[in-house]
């Protein structure tokens, strides 16, 4: 028999939280490799918030998958066959080649990497986008000081967690709002938070001011709804929110209300959105900090592994649930790395 | 009789929009003028929307006036008594004395007016707090660059009217938003905006995408609410927000639900608060700019004068219901200028 390149393909544009039923499981023909094509076998696929935009057509910062096409995702590869002279099979890549066995494209569009530098799924991870939108977010448009208190949403995700550790490191007092009290021991005694609030059972405010006794210099936005009202209940004079991601309402069917904007007054504070992928220019720099952080173990990061491609569209949705516990990954292909 | 100094104080602190019984008129004795003190007479008192927020004990960015206590505000003023020997009777002052007729304190909290340069009613309008709020709005948050479009709310007030007149000037298309067809036609024919939107009438969304049809790349808020949200459904990529106000906002007895920020993410946009008072240090870059364009009428400006102290509540509560046309000034005494 023929090798197929199973794929899990857009079925239906989701109304509300996207259900099994908008996803379709496909056996697809093995993709055509043209000259300076590289054929790659996905390992991992990266599961993460914004490919709920993407299943929309709602407009947006990037055009939706298109109903019957592949859903899009960064993934880490083993090269199988390559018409292009700079990979050779058994090279380790990072892409963009979306829910799918295989991938073939010119190979401009990877970059290599290196399995004795870091595991190779940390390259859609801590040391991928995710850990660049930390970066570019707490860094570039937060600008922490030392002794400043940092608060971050989702702090056990995959941006969240590094959020607060890139904070400590700098100097600040890092601030986890998470939906668990095992995540939220997770974020303090695992990856060093000062104080973690729990959105689901704490009352917020008092809550925020009990973990933030100086209130709120950043605080890097994830999910949006009552926990922003909440965070601007407690910043300081000058405070600078970088607008990362509003998860908690994407899978709403209305626009929701949006945060009495009053505090952004009286305390002269910022909110400012930010796409990661316009900051591209930033992924030496980041690498440069963030890769011997991550080698020397003072930046920790946890992944939530699910197996198969076939359960790709369920761990997407337990990702809008907040069943994840560190960055969702898909073992699409085991590698023996 | 011995002359007295009428004021006018606050009675009680008012729940939703302020009522002429919150205010009591008295007349005090004449204040005591000390060593090195100015005794002065008030000429022109300005009526600004923050002073909602003095009236009031919610937190702020500044103390409350306290109740019994002279309602604060700017003034121009003439000198009548100085001990002081930078200043003689007959000098014309600018200076924070609020809502009375006479006023005495060391000399330094004034600043001397010559009415050559300028009429001395715009030291607290177009050349004063007002006109130094649009410029470090306009200029220093929303960084405007020739071809941009600039949206302002309350466009016929004093501060929206100085915005889209400084964005004009920058090369920027300039967009008002005013409450009624006569401040409209004033923004367009007399300010010499590009289009203006009534936001009483009009179809807020339709319209607005009508008067930018580039988009909105600054959009200058003074007022917050349906405004605000609709102005978001407008703005480009990189849009910065100054947020000098929310006076729709300000006499709501609950917190109003603010606008969905998912414009923010996808359009990379930035609200950023702002408080006049900060800015002291742009007051001569202001002035330098400014005072010419005043002089030279490239930069036009409309007062809204209301005669006598005892007129001032019922004029700010217009303030609150806009039915002021240009700058709220309190025409205090009559002098001759």
């Amino acid at each position: 028999m023929e090798p197929m390149n199973r794929q899990i393909r857009l079925k239906s544009r989701p109304v509300g939280m996207p259900a099994p039923a908008d996803f379709d499981a496909v056996d697809a023909p093995m993709p055509a490799v043209r000259d300076g094509d590289v054929l790659r076998r996905t390992i991992y696929l990266s599961l993460d918030p914004y490919m709920r935009g993407r299943m929309s057509d709602a407009p947006s910062y990037a055009a939706p998958v298109a109903v019957g096409d592949v859903m899009c995702g960064h993934t880490v590869s083993e090269v199988v066959d390559s018409r292009d002279p700079t990979f050779r099979p058994g090279d380790l890549v990072t892409g963009y080649d979306g829910w799918q066995q295989y991938a073939a494209s010119p190979g401009k569009q990877l970059r290599r990497l290196d399995p004795a530098a870091a595991p190779i799924s940390t390259a859609i991870g801590v040391l991928g986008m995710p850990g660049l939108t930390a970066f570019v977010g707490l860094v570039d448009i937060g600008q922490p000081k030392a002794g400043e208190t940092v608060v971050v949403s989702a702090a056990c995700g995959a941006v969240g967690s590094i959020v607060g550790q890139l904070a400590k490191i700098r100097g600040c007092r890092a601030v986890g709002i998470a939906g668990s009290g095992d995540k939220c021991r997770s974020v303090v005694e695992e990856l060093g938070f000062d104080a973690c609030v729990n959105y689901k059972t704490d009352d917020l405010v008092p809550a925020l001011q009990a973990a933030c006794p100086s209130g709120a210099d950043i605080y890097f936005e994830n999910v949006g709804g009552a926990v922003l009202e909440a965070v601007l209940r407690v910043i300081n004079r000058g405070a600078r929110i970088p607008l990362c991601g509003l998860i908690s309402e994407y899978n709403a069917t209305e626009n929701a209300a949006g945060p009495n904007l009053r505090p952004l007054l009286v305390h002269r504070a910022m909110i400012k959105g930010f796409i990661v992928s316009d900051h591209a220019d930033r992924f030496p720099a980041f690498l440069e900090e963030v890769g011997p952080l991550v080698r020397d173990k003072r930046i920790k990061y946890r992944e939530h592994i699910v197996e198969g491609l076939d359960a790709a569209p369920a761990a997407l949705i337990g990702l809008f649930e907040g069943r994840n516990f560190g960055k969702m990954l898909v073992r699409v292909a085991d590698s023996g790395r």
